[in-house]
């Protein structure tokens, strides 16, 4: 066996997938730089991946959060699967030592590169999803959920995650002030805005005024970095 | 049984599935007008079924054309997933006569608008995917895909189909013309329009002349209403 070969056992361990057609892994790692043509590398398997990545994120978010709105949960998605977040699990995952690059791109570190890190993630996503099915993708995306469970909770709550942040680093909590109220009783628009030191964070706008903080907070939570 | 009973057996026949638990189609057709609360309308259910929805046309179009470059099938998709193809899909099945809305709404006729045709649909390969899981969703799509077969083909052959257009509507052919090739010889990039009349219908660019005039003619086939 090969030294390549030896690798994709080792990655297929990493990734807790064992895959039937091995070609679909090393396809799912070929970055365009290797294969120009488009059934020569992982840019349309990544295409696929992302389809199985968003569906398996929607139903593992509508399930857990069954009385979240739609829209709560479209935001929530996003936060969970852009490019920074994938980067990180696929750094976990040790992705960079698996991709295959061409050598000017390993002379430029592409391979460190967030959106070649999610890229290949996706991919490879997408080519066990050939391989096995929806279910099995489903399965091994979750397994390397927790990271992000985390995460996720924290975007959900983003009030707590705040206040806990501002607590621990200044010992004082953030300011939300509601600044707007529009609408009929029936059908009110609440907008809040939060701050802290006098410095506005974040400005949110929900049907209640626990929704707006809920969304203002989730603002300032990229603003301070979180 | 009552009408509301009979009702759902007949949609469900139209629909080509038979749902385990009917209270998931009965959600899937519940306009929020009908249910503020998130966990009463289908608001939710469109959220997922959209993921559905995307990962089966992606997978289809992957299978379909296996030479197909990424920015092409995300091209394709989007325009086969968007919200008049899925209205038209949906008036086909008559969702407007099983839609549940609120009084107002039934008197400006919301249930024929485009958008709330095309949650609703949405929503239902939500709740069929609830039911019965991804593959069986999927198969229920694919079965309604038929309509849609001709149409996708016209939008990867555009230029044909913008050809026989104007063949078949003013017996001459719309022309190309190269505005501009840019790059090294590795990595061209051409831009090419098509006019018809002199009146330019369109602008493509890509790594090829002919991919370039393909993007083109796809903009002028939504310009002539195609």
């Amino acid at each position: 066996m090969d030294k390549g070969g030896r690798n994709l056992r080792h990655l297929e361990t990493i990734l807790g997938y064992k895959f039937k057609d091995k070609n679909l892994l090393k396809l799912a790692l070929t970055h365009r730089s290797l294969g120009q043509h488009p059934a020569n590398n992982n840019e349309r398997m990544e295409f696929l991946g992302d389809a199985v990545l968003q569906l398996t994120v929607s139903t593992y978010l509508y399930e857990k959060f069954p009385k979240l709105p739609e829209g709560e949960l479209a935001k929530t998605r996003s936060l969970l699967v852009r490019e920074s977040t994938l980067a990180e699990l696929a750094r976990e995952l040790r992705l960079n030592e698996y991709l295959l690059v061409g050598k000017g791109e390993q002379r430029s570190h592409a391979q460190d590169r967030d959106s070649l890190l999610c890229d290949v993630l996706e991919a490879i996503y997408g080519a066990i999803y050939l391989d096995g099915g929806f279910e099995l993708a489903q399965k091994v995306i979750l397994n390397h959920l927790p990271e992000w469970d985390h995460k996720q909770v924290a975007i959900i709550d983003a009030k707590s995650t705040l206040q806990e942040h501002f607590q621990q680093t200044a010992k004082k909590p953030p300011v939300y002030e509601l600044i707007d109220e529009r609408g009929p009783d029936h059908d009110k628009l609440f907008v809040v805005e939060v701050s802290f030191d006098n410095e506005v964070l974040g400005r949110g706008t929900g049907p209640t005024k626990k929704e707006a903080e809920q969304e203002a907070a989730r603002q300032a939570l990229s603003i301070v970095g979180l």
